[in-house]
């Protein structure tokens, strides 16, 4: 039996296209906010969610994290890297010298700035809810229009691409996250997510935490402190580590961690992504 | 003679706000980008700039870290913390109950998801290009339309506020930069802005490089890893700390920290918000 997988829709985006990369075969079901598929997993409604966790332009997507510190029964249970490559795509037979109005959400357009001004510099720029969106938007649009998205939404609203990989910047990739109920048995090339705060915010306590770490020669992949929420001046502290939860040494820095924090929760232990599922 | 303040504009958006609140008497020059706020005060053409940097519910502002971190002659001088408050707006005399469509920036029609789920759950959400863009998009509505927006937007734009404070988290607050081309003078309670990074991703680097602020007794206010643009994996380090550089203790940590590091940029050192200026 396939099975079934919510993603952070709608059908179209980034997220779709990783969700279809994860697993070709499963059954999809789009949900409109990262919340909801959080929702979706951990209800069991669906066996697993992929939402996006991290981009090289934009940084963390903080909606994914809140929800990881946030809500129990729910894992990190496996990482996917996709290139984001944003694809200029209008109605078959528009003519790139007609296009008077180009619809993406505000952030492709932010990171399609120079291109757009360079080759569309009288073209007037139109915000969209989504990059799925847009699509449609541009569809509807009685002016001569285009759109940016992926191309999995040139295909699934039957537009032609104008031209491929209009973002400014070459090295934007995203980094998606798995949901699942329980994160992934070892594999012996695994990496853990842990978040924690502190009760005071004690000159070198994050350092002392850290040598938790440091003494066992665990490598620190990434370190990130968010505000709570409850104030800019309070932080938990995300942590994404070389090693599996269950590996003795990595456990014992856990432990010790447990001690000194008044919260930590291990967002999950998955397979280091090696660029192949 | 009277001061010259670039901002992130354009006006009416919660940026212009946090400008005026530095300087009421400054000459005020909205830029359409955070990049064109930077070469504004590197080139001098305005004294100085204010940007947005953190949000409490969104996290870093990446284009102001990356504009720091890229950027010669280019300091943190200030920093602002200012509560985020939507304002609910629409023309003079247009009803709730007609309300079918609602204008607003994706981010901020985010950030009040469950009250427009709750109070409006059968008006079409409409993103526009800023929070400023969506007063003047709801103006020109044909539908009766509503915007969300700070207050100052009412007031530039001339329309009614039909409720305050309509977000759904109560913290919502942004710490703005202010930048000049050199930073400030010590006052005696100030914090430090300061990047690195380093040729190799050793186990422990990380950790040898936070002893020097430990060993020295310099609390950590905020520590933020950031991809390099280069690669997901490859990360930039970016620490807040308290003190003024040219405090004695801070000045050694970050010489011996220089020696460690293959590059290191202090943003700036500024005097701690304080909840006025």
């Amino acid at each position: 039996m396939p099975g079934s997988l919510a993603y952070f829709g709608p059908a179209g985006t980034y997220t779709e296209e990783a969700a279809i990369l994860y697993d070709p075969s499963a059954v999809l079901h789009p949900y409109n906010t990262i919340a909801a598929v959080g929702e979706a997993v951990s209800s069991l409604a669906t066996d697993k969610g992929v939402v996006p966790i991290e981009n090289s332009l934009e940084g963390s997507v903080t909606f994914t994290l809140d929800l990881l510190i946030r809500e129990s029964g729910l894992s990190i249970y496996e990482e996917i890297v996709l290139p984001i490559n944003h694809y200029l795509m209008a109605k078959e037979g528009t003519k790139e010298a007609d296009i008077q109005v180009i619809f993406s959400h505000p952030q492709s357009l932010a990171q399609c700035r120079e291109y757009l001004e360079r080759r569309f510099p009288s073209a007037q720029q139109m915000a969209s809810l989504s990059n799925s969106a847009a699509v449609s938007d541009m569809k509807e649009s009685s002016t001569p229009a285009a759109a940016i998205a992926p191309r999995r939404a040139a295909e699934l609203y039957n537009v032609e691409i104008l031209e491929a990989e209009v973002q400014d910047a070459a090295n934007n990739v995203t980094r998606f996250a798995v949901l699942a109920k329980q994160d992934h048995p070892p594999t012996g090339d695994d990496k853990t997510s842990v978040c924690f705060s502190f009760e005071k915010d004690e000159p070198g306590i994050l350092y002392r935490s850290m040598s938790e770490f440091a003494v066992r020669n665990i490598n620190l992949v990434k370190i990130e402190s968010r505000p709570t929420r409850q104030s800019l001046g309070e932080y938990i502290f995300l942590i994404d580590c070389s090693g599996h939860r269950e590996d003795p040494e990595l456990k014992a820095a856990l432990e010790s961690l447990d001690q000194m924090a008044s919260m930590l929760k291990v967002l999950g232990s998955y397979p280091r992504w090696t660029g192949k599922l």
